[in-house]
């Protein structure tokens, strides 16, 4: 089973989720183990600069998403 | 109700504004106590570098909905 | 009446001045007070780094700007 | 025999491994000493910072990856 | 007499200096005093992680000028 | 006789090399001083985030050059 069948869905909404998910899996690959990364948590969710970072990844991969879908025109 | 029906719209400047709806999403969605992010707001909108992080997260995604709505040539 | 009524224009470098504009307009949608505005100025204006994260987020939006145009080729 | 012998991959999670490849390639020639990225392991993965820009890049190159496979479409 | 008259080039590396003259027009754009910019350059030239920046910052630029030459392959 | 005489490659990995070179070039355009160069290496091979860095800026790079190259596929 994996955690990225397809980059392909049904509406934009569900392809910013999909940006979400592969801004995370990256981290948590990076940093596996689930106490650090939540003990991490508050760091940036409590953080303007850090959370506008996060904006950023998620940005760069629903670009990605977008593309992949044709903006959902189709 | 979604929150993203499209990426199309009408007007360059309602793309924009999609863009900045983008960016503020993934915020949302990492810090959803609105009270937190209301208490952040002051730190990025009164510092010079965090706003110009901002404006590089808008940029992002305007590039995709401009991709989104062929720059609005059609 | 908008502040952009198309990304197409004649010249590459009222492309890049289009590139300007929507950088500054991020900016001014997150913090709409001028005087704020006006007092972080030296923030940046006299820090080489921000100067080069300016710059940045002003290539991001060139690149949306200049494939609008076909670069400018036809 | 080489550590990148091609972008194109069945799945969209073995384009994800490529991505994330991608970005630890720059890394290990810059600075090829094992020892030394070793120790530095824990600046980044303990770093909620950190690890969002290591996200960012990951997020960079697997669109390179994505639009390699066509999104995986084909 | 327009400072980009053009985003074609003959060759990828007449191509690398105008993404190098795009990336230094904004700064000068947004810091016009040429003794301020003066006085800043040993900030950057001196520090490595800015010297990173603005490679970021040109290779964006690169990006764009590679696409409008269609990567000189014609 | 040019440091870049061409983006296109045989491979995916001369390629990365290609990246790389782009990456660095922007560099030394900046800070041309070979001593001053050498002496800052130790400031960003030494420093987890630093070398982040380095990499989005090569992932951005060889998205440029991926692209040149059809990402091999021809």
């Amino acid at each position: 089973m994996t955690w990225l069948p397809s980059l392909i869905t049904e509406t934009p909404e569900e392809g910013y989720e999909i940006a979400i998910l592969l801004s995370r899996v990256a981290v948590k690959k990076t940093q596996p183990d689930d106490a650090v990364r939540a003990k991490l948590r508050p760091d940036y969710a409590n953080n303007a600069d850090s959370l506008t970072q996060v904006s950023l990844v998620v940005a760069t991969n629903f670009n990605t998403v977008a593309q992949a879908n044709n903006y959902w025109k189709d």
